[in-house]
């Protein structure tokens, strides 16, 4: 059998009863760290799990899906992934090689982004389609997310933007000289978020977004209440040119995400989430008199 | 501390490690049985758990929230609800309650039909909105999520359709003369499901939807396939008008959910679901003549 089972947000505790016992029964535990990052490291999980991990980048799951799926009919092996197994990436890739290879596969869910965003207190009902913003180069800056974003304001919906990771990057130096030696990972900031994003509105000016004017709230380390300090989960909510002023540090550590807020907000969400607002007066009055919310 | 804890989607094992902590930390723990239902009974998570479970009905959430908030800021109290949290029904009401105690609130988020629906191999990231549909009577029905359809397949998004569950009916004459005696619960199934959606298409005749050319897949029991037989996750797929001619236990036990496809459909995902189809090669043809998708 081959589990592939969603590990949640946060940390080791995050997986469920039956994806423990699962990842227990296994005789080979692999842990894919490409598509998101997890919060602990892979010594905490091992210790948790009583068992060895293979960490296997986005390379291995799909170049080497056979080492993953050998004797997968025979034994039984987990592949683990941060949040659930189709949450942004799918995993069809290797579910379409493990039967048409005769092995079974079960797949074992979890909370991702994806549903966990409301956190923020926004009806899940309300999201339009999610997007992903890459970083931007002096060359290279990709603008399709702003077709998507344009749809979902058309329609009032809001939009879940999941910010860029970049992991195992090589300097241009390294990959000319063919060494695999990686630069430390990086992680999109709200603020390079919102800037990147209010680029692409001035550069396109068809009125989507609107600095003073557009709500958006940016989220770090959902699920992740249960620790401490800069651990934990934090929500910090306002308008962008508000959320593009802050410090870095008010955000909280990485991964960020970021809602753009869309008309359809209901005053009770106003309420639930001026808790967060940079400014709470800022935050009731564009929600009364752009987003048209009947606040008392 | 308040507990909100997302049950996942099947069974007892479905609760996270840190969710299975608080609720043997708390001194009461309360069931929301209303938004969704568990499909273990009370007693099954009563042993697992080793603590007793207060079944709240949506009433006792929301009128009686003082009762679970009772003396919240000294003990640990947990609220089970299936699914995530935040999933379909947000728990705002609970929280700004708790809030205004000075009560602190802990969320632990889990899978919900809202993430685990990728299960069916389309991509998250082309879902638009998602709509609930409501038993129809035959003098109420509302069409509203019509509209929202329209304006997902206009933009080629797939729509997540939530059916209806009717729990703690009473009949009309057991409501006229006040006896709180509830029929069994109803679940609405893909056959009617498909029916009252065609039934509006063919009232609005607004070409949004066709039962020959608009594709659909039906999910039943997402995240159980621990079970065996009639208890385990069942997918089906096709045209419209094939679901609405497949025999009710083809799609196996409630709670069901639909997937009204959208153009962005990729061949990777045709054919991940062919599997699943009612009939391969028309799953295989309305994909490559009507979405588009290069199919070899």
């Amino acid at each position: 059998m081959l589990y592939i089972i969603g590990l949640g947000l946060c940390d080791e505790k995050d997986i469920t009863v039956r994806g423990l016992e699962a990842v227990k029964s296994s005789s080979r535990v692999y842990l894919e760290a490409y598509t998101s990052i997890l919060l602990v490291n892979k010594e905490r999980l091992e210790t948790f799990y009583g068992k060895e991990i293979v960490v296997a980048d986005r390379d291995m799951v799909e170049t080497q899906a056979e080492e993953i799926l050998h004797e997968a009919d025979k034994q039984d092996v987990s592949l683990l992934v941060v949040g659930d197994p189709f949450g942004a990436t799918t995993h069809i890739d290797i579910v379409l090689r493990a039967r048409s290879s005769g092995i079974p596969v079960r797949v074992i869910h979890n909370a991702s982004i994806m549903n966990a965003v409301g956190a923020c207190g926004l009806q899940l009902y309300n999201f339009g389609q999610t997007v992903s913003l890459v970083f931007f180069t002096d060359t290279w800056k990709p603008d399709s997310f702003y077709d998507r974003v344009r749809e979902n304001m058309g329609l009032g919906l809001h939009t879940l933007v999941l910010l860029d990771i970049k992991v195992k990057e090589q300097s241009e130096e390294n990959l000319a000289r063919g060494r695999k030696i990686y630069e430390p990972p990086r992680y999109m900031s709200i603020s390079q978020a919102v800037s990147q994003i209010l680029e692409i509105e001035s550069l396109r000016a068809e009125n989507v977004l609107s600095p003073k004017t557009t709500l958006a709230i940016a989220l770090s380390r959902v699920g992740c209440d249960a620790g401490t300090g800069d651990t934990q989960q934090r929500i910090v909510c306002g308008t962008l040119e508000q959320l593009s002023e802050q410090p870095p540090e008010s955000f909280g550590e990485p991964l960020h995400s970021l809602v753009i807020v869309g008309k359809r907000l209901h005053h009770l969400e106003v309420v639930y989430a001026e808790e967060y607002a940079v400014c709470r007066e800022t935050w009731r009055r564009v929600a009364a008199e752009v987003y048209g919310c009947a606040l008392d």
